[in-house]
């Protein structure tokens, strides 16, 4: 069994910084799970293009407020806690911000912790990640 | 994309009653994410023995204070918001709340949602849950 703490988690390697969001990995794929687990928080009033090409992602709003939306139609969702989206057409989002949000996020693959975010907003795939 | 809301799927078929707990499946395995997505509340002061058998099974704590139990070496761990375990060898748990839990877990493989709990706490695999 795995048991990790967020708060002390974020004082290692596993928070990753980014301008306006961070992340703490709680399981990346060297946990062999088949998934990772992401908390995300996004800073207050702050917007931000992701767009995963080669993950699937589901994000469930624990705190905060905002609204995600589809870039591709343009259709906009309210974000609170309690609502979770998926992206399972690899969709590309802008997620927006009210007040600060956290996160619960899943990856399939898995996250390595070796992937950055590319121009383009999308993680690069394992495989181009080195 | 996908967006689900906790609380109206807790009005839907997603929303799974058993005694001393209930699971609002948000993602399950028809929704091709490859990992399904449920938000379990465990009542206050109960105790649960699980074993998934056929599932790797990550939870995070929300909200609410209680322990896991390690039953193959009674090792015992606080869980408090913030705190996740891991279930990456399909370890035998018991769960025991002191105020009601909502956890946020992880599936892999994805729970189809025909998937009782069987007396020896386990899900039974996809292919035998007919």
């Amino acid at each position: 069994m795995i048991v990790r703490d967020l708060n002390e988690a974020r004082e290692t390697e596993r928070l990753v910084n980014a301008e306006g969001w961070d992340s703490t990995r709680l399981l990346l794929a060297d946990d062999n799970m088949g998934f990772s687990f992401h908390i995300t928080r996004i800073h207050e009033n702050t917007s931000h293009v992701f767009h995963y090409k080669h993950h699937f992602e589901s994000v469930y709003c624990v705190s905060g407020e905002g609204t995600i939306e589809e870039l591709d139609t343009g259709k906009v969702h309210q974000i609170r806690p309690g609502v979770m989206y998926a992206l399972d057409q690899n969709d590309r989002h802008r997620l927006t911000t009210k007040s600060e949000m956290v996160m619960a996020c899943c990856f399939n693959p898995p996250v390595t912790g070796q992937e950055v975010h590319r121009e383009d907003g999308s993680y690069a795939p394992a495989s181009a990640a080195a």
